[in-house]
């Protein structure tokens, strides 16, 4: 199946190949979607500090962990969490099956074409949509669906496949902190079972290194074969205090490194930061309307207020995806 | 730290080292612990089939994924549980801040040394203990009461460390898997902070390798400071079905080997089984009286009943501690 698909890790390498090769002396610029201002700077003096073996701060390889938030943060957000997206998309798929959806909200405005109205619940809504779209099968067949939608589920304005809309920048970050002897993970509010399927595809980052929310999952011999089965109950939920939460229960050791870009992420920025020796702390700031969306305090999505109040407060690296990145997304230039 | 402990996993490799060279046809063992018998050939037929490129069964080194049960399977569980032990320890370090204990079970049959009326109320009673002795504190505070016991706390009848009651030939094969690009996870009942305190060292299996059961856990800023703070609550136990649900959370991916001993590992086993492409499932019976424990389908410490049935009955590899180990613990010889 792997064959199928655009490699997006390996069109970074051939950017910053090509790159590297056109704009002499930056032969060696591991990072040449990002603009030469502070965020770069921060984060490769940052990395020098850490890796140097006859620096007073070193850090083991493996004490490097760097965590990232994906939503937002990895990738676009905009106008609806892509998660979200293909929850619709399977309401549509599954209609046909629950007539009784046709009088029940949020079904029923959903199916009328009326998303709007169907999401003035907020988030106890979207929980109810995800449950629906996400529990009663296994993970196997769980597994099957999100490969065949993201495959072939296109963005509502740009007309892209989802996985197209991840940053160039913090693609070449990952793979540059990788090569610095770190271990990437992405601790995302997402579900679990949703990113895993792109995760290593996409960001390079396996499996076992994503940390997300989750159901609760039932185990069941079919057939006289084992299956784990989504059951609709939440397990986990990694967003604000569940952050640190899960990255404790999953990794046991604390970030050096960590990038979000929303409120959801204060406490994992938090965490990260409290630790003793170095640490970097990064926040994408949404400011490139044309590009792709500027939003922040007022959102309801990747609402970035306090996280950015406090990003100030204490030195943190703030990135403006407008000043700081030349590039936002891998198949087009800025 | 680390110089202060004897570090098993350089005694393990010298041990390879010593024996490969005094034995004359043995030059490349890397089981050296291992007699010469079915289960080592087994094992080793098994990484030559996934690793060999042009095997028809070859698998990618991502998909190398390797689980341990670890009470029982890689390290002894005898005549308690090791992490029961050190609840016990604890009850007794708190009891001059409990004076309430001396009038309540079971601690006041504890506080009396009297362990098998403490007991007697089995799992629930366990629950309890280890509740109390396990949370009201922050992660990082229980980091450091771990570190200190297993340091000094000495098993009952050998008089040894526990972590000196680690299986040697288990340490020979984690190392064996490594070298062939597996990655070695633990999915053990015990609980998650209190093995990781000594995985990465004994083991050489880092904290975010190890899967285990845990407790809920709350993240509060104190002294302007952020913890996670240990609540009296399970959130995960990870037996029985819990092995299978708790490697699809955290890995994500299905191990091609497991091992364990007991029935509580029975669900793990199936659900590594049942995968595609070659599978290893092995099971060590504790049979070597002398050496270490002979139990299994009535011991009321790590049953081995069912899963022994269904090994027979699927060809699993059952590993006879008497007659296919030549050595049980590092630091002395059968």
């Amino acid at each position: 199946m792997k064959a199928r698909w655009i490699n997006l890790a390996r069109v970074a390498a051939v950017i910053t190949a090509v790159t590297s090769w056109v704009v002499p002396g930056h032969a060696q610029d591991p990072l040449p979607s990002w603009a030469d201002a502070a965020p770069k700077k921060a984060i490769m003096a940052f990395v020098d500090r850490v890796t140097k073996q006859d620096s007073s701060e070193f850090v083991p390889t493996a004490e490097r962990i760097a965590t990232f938030d994906n939503d937002g943060t990895l990738w676009a957000e905009q106008p609806i969490y892509f998660q979200l997206a293909f929850a619709l998309d399977r309401v549509k798929v599954l209609a046909p099956l629950h007539p009784e959806w046709k009088d029940k909200e949020p079904f029923a405005s959903l199916l009328r074409g009326d998303l709007k109205g169907a999401l003035a619940g907020g988030e106890p809504i979207i929980g109810q949509l995800v449950m629906v779209t996400h529990a009663g099968m296994t993970t196997h067949e769980f597994e099957k669906i999100v490969s065949d939608w993201i495959a072939n589920a296109k963005h509502p304005t740009t007309g892209r496949l989802y996985t197209e809309m991840v940053y160039q920048p913090m693609l070449e970050l990952l793979a540059y902190l990788r090569a610095n002897g770190f271990k990437t993970f992405m601790a995302s509010g997402g579900g679990v079972d949703f990113m895993r399927v792109f995760s290593e595809r996409v960001y390079g980052i396996p499996p076992e290194q994503v940390i997300g929310s989750s159901g609760k999952l039932s185990f069941e011999v079919r057939d006289g074969k084992p299956v784990l089965v989504k059951l609709p109950e939440l397990n986990f939920v990694d967003d604000k205090t569940g952050k640190p939460i899960g990255i404790h229960i999953l990794i046991g050791r604390r970030p050096i490194f960590a990038f979000g870009n929303s409120d959801g992420d204060l406490q994992m920025l938090q965490w990260t930061a409290a630790g003793s020796g170095a640490r970097f702390v990064g926040v994408v700031h949404h400011t490139d309307a044309e590009h792709e969306w500027a939003y922040d305090r007022a959102s309801h999505i990747g609402k970035l207020d306090k996280a950015l109040d406090e990003a100030t407060a204490e030195g943190w690296t703030v990135v403006s995806m407008k000043d700081n990145w030349k590039r936002i997304f891998p198949l087009e230039g800025k």
